[in-house]
């Protein structure tokens, strides 16, 4: 195959296949992926949770040049099999627990394709990709427990999300009209949240200008909750100080130890003063869809802006956040750049504008509604529910294991989906130590992280595929490894 | 099925299927999908380009209430065959030319299908997910002409993928710690365009909180190319007003007419003014693959960073754009966040950080990058680059075809992929009227745009399976339709 020698169908170039052979050898190639990509999801326990790519598939993969001929599909497949496919971060197996990642669905799978085969750009045109995320977002808002005509945005995560409902938020309370005029010049524009708080935050705020001085940090209590009582004197303080506060970014789920802050205390507090109340419910908020759960989530329904992710808690494919906003107004106003009378449409498939671009930053947008929209209808929404309250269970069945354990100590409280412990009477150094091991042995992976200056290994379960006899597993072998650890550290004094 | 009658696998709940037997349902079920969504993209050419939804459909789609129960993944696809596929904006249609967006390809459907078995979170783990994406940057750079070393991102789209590019620019040129002190207080840090650039640098300026008032907007020349002496004149008055210019952003291939800027001159004067040079290459960029068409691009290869998507002229699916930054160790700088060294590990999954985190706003992050590999790998840069050339000479067939015609009248020259023009002797709203009865027909969809004050149809085309004759169906349509308004409103007189 050379340059001249492309793809046509027998009238001109194109990229489809070129005939109707070539269209059935790709539909038989398609019926192979789909039945090794569920033999891979059926077979994940049986395989390593993660695996270093071997050095000689790193060398393949970093010198394969620009491929100027195609190879084709069968060909490129194969290396996908070979190559990419067994060397992920892992997060599909029933044993990842790091961070914080959803597991995904075989439903979420077929729904992609079929995303991708309709390929619509989901601008916000008068077509059908459109209603189906504007129904999304209506049963996010119901879901969410706030109100009919909360408008909002599908977007690729949680920090997306998050920064919208940010920037609405500074728009909305800024007090002049920041869209035509710019942070110069203007007052310091405060923000506060607590410690635990997610890095989002301090992007976000870098991104709009604000920078890391307009951002205040306030402390927690001994539940990693934010201290409100510390916040109100914050605003005060400010206040009197010259500055203008505009939002508090209140967290329902830490990523750190699943801590949510005292959202109704916050939400009162911010209708008191005048701010912006934005709820970062990355993951957390999908507890809210749990009757059982819900009670340590009041509050959120309450939220002037609410962020979280579905491909965490919500076992979607990826990527796909939520932002909902209660004003819709305000949300249009924030990022609306307004139509010319001469392009404005009064029929056809841009009549009524392209209403998603007017709500966030992106104007080309995929259709990840399509995923949601398939696993809420295919599943339920109980079904979901039932294993997001099974994840909670098997972090309180966790946290008794370790509490039971002698050679184990719990770092935190589990309010919700998270585990911190340590190997008790081991150093920071070793149980960071007992984590890379327990990472490297493909028998689980959680996540480290630092809790009132320690390290703690950190399991963070969003996983429907976790059985409890994993987490048995994960206790007897952090248990195996941690007295490998500290017998190799007696042995060398 | 009630809320407790949750699927399980026989110990615990999942929301895997249940048994063997389901599984196989589902794969026979993906096997129909496969099917189905290829003989809609190999029948699309018989298809309307887009029709309005029917009014039973819309209400059945706004009326469905949150699924609480699932109906299982049979059921729900029905909906999407019925209820959604028929009624998408049209772009996969060898008449659609709205916009600019792209087709996607056989090959792109089936690699997101593959990316959301896999499911990773491409956050920049030491996985293969993230290799593939640094692969498909080391690629992206060198078709860009961009040296190796050159640092970059993949993200939904030119928006986001211009966002970061520009965000990289302030911070590097502002003169102080934006990230740290933020804007208030500091100088005017003035950015550049021309009146044609694209709205994503408005919601940009606002989102950074730069504000309109930080945007000097250049006057273009008869060509719709920025005017570079008066964008030398305007940063010199700046300077001389205490004002701090910090960036220019050039476009490669205007949105309305496919105009690129003098990007060695503009190259060249942010060289002598010390200023960051951003190229918005959104569908543009791509054209430089091509070595024909790449003389007009000259100077895109000597951006600081450059953005373009690659499911609009690259024919991959939604949403996948992409930046490129020359400096790496500034785009590094301008968005990571400093790893704690209780957290940092030296072996397992996060070794070495999670290194795209540190290149943009986003942590979790799909696997975008898998289709843009598997295009390149299946269907080969050349072939793509094919399609592009044959894109640009249909452009100068339509645009032949309009000059002969006594009826149209071209409305702008035609340097790449994007024709504008009118029927002649037709009002604005007559032309308006005009473009919207043909979206209606079904026959074709382009979009309309403003030219100096004008309305005009435009058609660009980065479509893979449009043909000449497509284009003779477009004129001899848009003829009999404008006949028609100028008749009625003849009558009407």
């Amino acid at each position: 195959m050379n340059g001249d020698d492309v793809r046509s169908d027998a009238i001109e170039k194109t990229l489809d296949p070129g005939s109707d052979g070539d269209w059935a050898s790709l539909r038989a190639l398609g019926h192979r992926m789909v039945d090794e990509i569920f033999d891979h999801l059926q077979g994940r326990r049986n395989e390593p949770v993660w695996q270093p790519i071997p050095e000689e598939i790193r060398k393949l993969i970093a010198a394969d040049p620009i491929p100027r001929e195609g190879e084709g599909a069968a060909a490129s497949y194969e290396r996908f099999v070979t190559q990419i496919l067994p060397f992920g971060i892992g997060n599909t197996h029933p044993r990842f627990w790091g961070w914080v990642m959803g597991t995904g669905t075989a439903e979420g799978v077929l729904a992609e394709m079929l995303a991708a085969g309709m390929n619509p750009n989901v601008g916000g045109f008068d077509d059908s990709a459109t209603m189906v995320e504007e129904q999304v977002i209506r049963w996010m808002a119901e879901l969410m427990g706030m109100p009919s005509g909360t408008s909002g945005l599908l977007m690729s995560g949680g920090t997306m999300a998050n920064l919208i409902g940010l920037a609405v938020g500074r728009y909305a309370k800024a007090g002049f009209d920041v869209r035509a005029e710019g942070l110069q010049g203007g007052p310091l524009l405060r923000v506060y949240c607590s410690t635990e708080a997610h890095s989002w935050l301090k992007k976000a705020m870098d991104l709009m200008g604000m920078g890391r001085v307009a951002l205040c940090v306030i402390g927690v209590d001994d539940h990693y909750r934010l201290q409100v009582g510390e916040l109100r004197e914050a605003i005060t303080s400010d206040r009197a100080a010259g500055y203008r506060p505009v939002c508090v970014v209140a967290t329902a789920g830490t990523v750190n130890t699943g801590a949510t802050d005292d959202l109704s205390a916050i939400a009162d507090l911010c209708a008191t003063e005048d701010l912006w109340f934005h709820v970062d419910g990355a993951f957390g908020a999908a507890a809210y869809w749990s009757e059982k759960l819900r009670t340590q989530m009041r509050g959120l329904e309450r939220a002037d802006s609410l962020a979280f992710d579905l491909h965490k808690w919500g076992y979607m494919p990826y990527d796909i956040g939520c932002v909902l906003v209660r004003d819709a107004e305000m949300h249009e106003a924030a990022f609306a750049t307004g139509a010319s009378y001469l392009t404005a449409m009064e029929r056809g498939p841009a009549a009524g504008g392209i209403r998603f671009a007017d709500r966030g930053i992106e104007l080309s947008r995929g259709f990840r509604a399509l995923k949601a929209w398939m696993s809420l209808k295919a599943l339920g929404v109980n079904a979901i529910t039932a294993v997001i309250e099974q994840n909670v269970e098997q972090a309180q069945y966790l946290a008794s294991l370790v509490d039971a354990s002698s050679e184990l100590e719990l770092a935190a409280e589990t309010p919700l989906n998270i585990v911190c412990f340590r190997y008790a009477g081991a150093s920071d150094a070793q149980n960071k130590e007992v984590l890379m091991r327990l990472q490297e042995s493909g028998a689980a992976v959680p996540s480290g992280t630092v809790l009132r200056g320690r390290f703690a290994i950190r399991v963070a379960i969003s996983n429907h595929r976790s059985r409890r006899e994993d987490f048995d597993l994960l206790v007897q072998t952090v248990e195996q490894i941690g007295r490998e650890v500290i017998a190799e550290a007696s042995s060398r004094r």
